[in-house]
């Protein structure tokens, strides 16, 4: 059997491939990214490529419109190649993959995360730290060992009862301890009740001790680059979590491992890392063998992927992960690439759908150590819910599925240059939409699209019930079977084509949504509250820089309640990450919240299901919930025509 | 250059080489082990060969008598090949290399180790230790990650306030946890305050964990394997250190390991070591894999060959070593194979030169714990001494030198068979010998030694000053120009040469008891005591199953105390080793020995050096510090002619 020549252009990128196979596993052949969510079931309809020539057999989706079809567009994961094919990339497919994001990306990123008090409340005590250790000579009278010298001047500085040093280390003591008149440098790292001498050097090199803080977030790992003696930030760096070919959400990654094996996941998300790493080391006067430690937060199951761990209990009842509390580990051991003996430590988790990512949220935010009756929402492709004080604490998570990552939604996409972050509609329906980068318009991320629904909402053309009215805007449009509502006019739109908001797509977000805000009310009346009760509520994540509160409101996603209580936190577990990296104490402070953070499961809720379908609604089946947008729907009703029309369904 | 060929008789053993290497170096290259001390300095006259056919080049030694050197004897290190040579290796310089001791040396060795109550006062409760769980299964509302429900479980058994797993047991937890009905066994390792879950097996294996015992000597290494359950010595096993064609004493392996590298010494430690355990494995049933442990006593300098750590700084002032107490490794990371993650333990060492095997043989004898007033003498290469109490204890080394091990004199070997170990001689002269394995006599090991000058001493045919007198006895004979006293004449020896005390012999002998004595002395003068006040005397040491005290009191040896307060208590060192393994009180006890007891350099003593020449004449310049001794030569001189003849010198 001969091959075929398969050519993705605008690159004219060529690979000689077997005919048969589909255009996806041919770009991923030749290392060229193509945006896909579902991992090449044809569900989500993300790998849009054009034919230009050439023959292939496309199975039939209603995913593409009849003109598309007609345009030459094809799913790359449902299409098969025949003979030499010349295929175009559009602009929306193409994605950054797991390249970095450059620019002004990265500077939104670091933006974010200011280098400010985040750890003002906890000692600053790193993880890992550089003792210069000034070793008394030895002499007759006192001739203990290298290592006993070694361990007797560390506690003169530390309250270490129980060392350890490894068999490489103590192999080069005792050349160490001549040099240099008698002053080393001590690399001491903690690892659950024991303090490890990772590593000794002849001479001063205490100030030269770097830290990794990590996020790994099922859709974007983000990294910061700290100084560890002076607790400063030098650099932040984030890109794509390059597992994503492997399935957008968590779940589908899981049954991806248990079928082929999560090697392949595992070796993603650790090449995404250091290649992170390396960015940072290469632009800033740092070493690689300086950098001494990492902190990774993430959920359950990219903390299993990173350490190598069976993640297949995790989705399975009775969800039981390999392990909540994962040990310090070598971060060599799992192939990232700092300091050979530099260790990796990753935040524990709550339950297998509460990870570490929320376990340092709860730190970030301080939740456990307040008196004030507390929310905290982290809205990721999996929403988590936190409920608490200083003395109880629950927390849940609910399917939200990934609309505000910008993904399962037509025009989606993530918080990167060219996604609409802000729209505003009037209420004569003119649009107007802000563009991260001010660039033209690629397609909308998730601030972007509560933004846009919530303001179709608020001008009157979609329903309560999230249904286009087509008599109530010109830009409501019938596309082959389906409504959609165009944001940006495809004359505009660097896509080339129309960015639209579909009724799909609003179906999506109202159920991710109305996931969200059933989860919060659920943990809310388990617990005898009520919505006002909440004191502070902390909207975290990874959507974007911003959260218009109001609109996030109007859509019925975060409760109503005062503006002044809710804040838009950012993303709280990397904060969180750097915090324990920083401060030894709030590192341990982690493990009494995964501890003592109780699991709710929404599942056993008796009415979850009405809940949920309740909250389906623009804002909520129950008007008197929203207090703020009943009386913003009443005046505009009344302004309108003086008779309410849109108050009830 | 061409090469030659050198065969090696009797067992026509043949190497191609390039001329100019010496003898030595050939029989290295060929695998064939020949006898020496010294490394190849042409010192300690061991690598005798016999040349038969071909030209060498002999340097010229006084190690050889003109009738030897007429004989074709060479010292195999002083002869460089010229052309092809055949060689003789006689019996005496055979020696056994690496080979395992067999037959009844073995059974010796095993024999001298009871399995009593060595470890009767310390609790069951080995270093590491296997765990039957039965996990309860998980449900919603208990479904802690495996590693947590494991921790829980094994809480409920044992006090683990800190506990640590490695990367490789985590990630394969979860598949074991669902095998086998729950059930597994998890190998737990004691680490220095903390518990290592060293391994975890699905199913019950709780009872299937054996340990070995390791003695590392200077010349012999000796090993049990111990059944960790019941306490059982299942087996034993010893063999030559085959590191000793790199020197017969510490000193020499330390210069050479700093010289050429440690890695050749290390290497032949540990292949030493994988050879016995392979050997254990083989005829007993025993899997190698439920080996999970490794127990090993040393001298310092022994222990950091083991380790791989620099030996250098324990022979330069001031005797800094690498480490005195190493942690526990994993046994594969120095290269003995057990359970791959099974842990290697190392007793602590007190100094430089009191080592790990001194700690153990102070455990081992109770001297740590004793209210009596004990001395402790571990006759090796080094002679350790040890003086105290359960409220203190002082330790010193004296450098015996390797006589009692059959080293360094003219026809001494190794307790092993063919040696002699017991040796009478009558007031007539007439000589009564017992070899080990009543076999014909190869030559004679310590004891042999020892029996023999004392009874040449106590039949009136040396003097006080250790001089062979002609005029007393026909065996005394001049060779060359040195005197010597044939114990078994040549036709009656298996070397075929008269098997001889010669007078450097006895002066080595009388240097090595000389030190000794004078270390014991100064030992208890330094803290204010006399011989009289030791109320229990241990002689420890490997120089063979069997020491007569009374020709030791002879020698001048050990002091002249009453006989029921001195026991030979054998190989302390592995007793101790395996008290360790079977007992982490036991073990936990030696850091406390380590610590508590205090480092003596005998040279830091004033009159060191005149204690030192005192104690070199029989049994002591001062008689009145041996009266048993004084009272037999006066009795023996009485009956003789009436007059005391030898009461001064």
């Amino acid at each position: 059997m001969g091959t075929v020549r398969v050519t993705f252009l605008p690159n004219q990128e060529s690979v000689e491939t077997q005919p048969g196979k589909t255009l996806l596993e041919v770009a991923k052949q030749a290392g060229i990214f193509v945006a896909s969510i579902c991992g090449g079931d044809g569900i989500c309809g993300k790998c849009r490529l054009i034919v230009q020539s050439g023959e292939v057999d496309a199975s039939p989706t209603t995913l593409l419109s009849r003109e598309e079809i007609q345009a030459g567009y094809v799913l790359a994961c449902q299409t098969r190649v025949i003979g030499d094919v010349d295929v175009l990339v559009p602009p929306e497919s193409r994605g950054e993959g797991a390249q970095i994001l450059i620019d002004q990306d990265a500077q939104r990123f670091r933006a974010l995360y200011p280098t400010t008090a985040e750890q003002a409340f906890y000692r600053h005590d790193p993880l890992i730290q550089k003792l210069l250790l000034d070793l008394p000579e030895p002499n007759l009278q006192d001739n203990l060992g290298c290592r006993e010298r070694l361990y007797r001047e560390i506690r003169r500085h530390l309250d270490a009862p129980v060392m350890q040093m490894g068999l490489k280390v103590l192999q080069a003591l005792p050349t160490l301890h001549r040099d240099k008149d008698w002053k080393v440098t001590a690399t001491l790292g903690r690892r659950g009740g024991t303090l490890e001498v990772i590593q000794v050097e002849a001479g001063d090199h205490a100030r030269r001790n770097y830290g990794i803080a990590l996020d790994i977030g099922t859709s974007t790992v983000v990294i910061h680059l700290l100084d560890l003696t002076t607790s400063e930030t030098i650099d932040a760096e984030a890109c794509y979590n390059s597992q994503a070919p492997f399935g957008a959400e968590v779940t589908r990654r899981i049954i991806y491992a248990v079928r082929e094996g999560a090697k392949v996941l595992r070796d993603a998300i650790v090449s995404d890392i250091n290649n992170l790493i390396s960015t940072l080391i290469s632009r800033n006067p740092v070493e690689l063998n300086d950098v001494t430690t990492v902190c990774a937060a993430g959920n359950t199951t990219m903390l299993h992927f990173l350490l190598g761990l069976d993640p297949s209990g995790i989705r399975k009842s009775p969800y039981v992960p390999a392990a909540l509390v994962p040990p310090p580990v070598r971060a060599a051991e799992v192939g990232i690439k700092i300091n050979p003996r530099g260790l990796l430590y990753v935040m524990p988790s709550i339950g297998s759908w509460v990870g570490g990512d929320i376990t340092a949220g709860i730190l970030a935010t301080g939740l456990s150590q307040t008196d004030r009756l507390t929310m905290l929402i982290d809205v990721g492709t999996n929403g988590e819910i936190v409920l608490g004080d200083r003395d109880w604490m629950i927390a849940c998570a609910t399917s939200a599925g990934p609309a505000f990552e910008g993904s399962g939604v037509k025009c989606g996409m993530k918080a990167s240059s060219g996604a609409i972050e802000r729209v505003e509609i009037s209420s004569e329906g003119r649009v107007t939409a802000q563009t991260i980068g001010d660039v033209k318009a690629k397609g909308f991320c998730g601030s972007g699209l509560i933004d846009a629904i919530a303001s179709l909402f608020q001008a009157g053309i979609i329903d309560r019930s999230g249904n286009l009215l087509p008599e109530r805007s010109s830009r409501v449009h019938k596309q082959d079977v389906q409504l959609e509502f165009v944001l940006v006019p495809e004359e505009r739109a660097e896509a080339g084509r129309d960015i639209v908001v579909t009724q799909p797509d609003i179906e999506n977000v109202l159920r991710a949504k109305a996931a969200i805000y059933a989860g919060a009310k659920i943990l809310l009346e388990s617990t005898q509250h009520r919505f006002d009760d909440i004191e502070q509520l902390f909207i975290a994540g990874g959507f974007g820089n911003y959260l218009d509160r109001e609109k996030a409101i109007t859509l019925g996603m975060i409760p109503d309640i005062p503006l002044e209580r809710i804040r838009f936190v950012g993303n709280t577990s990397l904060i969180g990450a750097k915090m324990a990296l920083l401060s030894t104490e709030a590192y341990e402070r982690c493990f009494e919240i995964a501890k003592s953070a109780t699991y709710y499961d929404l599942i056993t809720y008796p009415n979850y299901y009405e809940e949920f379908m309740s909250a389906k609604f623009l804002p909520h089946t129950d008007l008197s919930l929203f207090p703020s947008v009943a009386q913003t729907m009443h005046n505009d009703a009344m302004s309108a025509n003086g008779q309410p029309t849109r108050g009830t369904i």
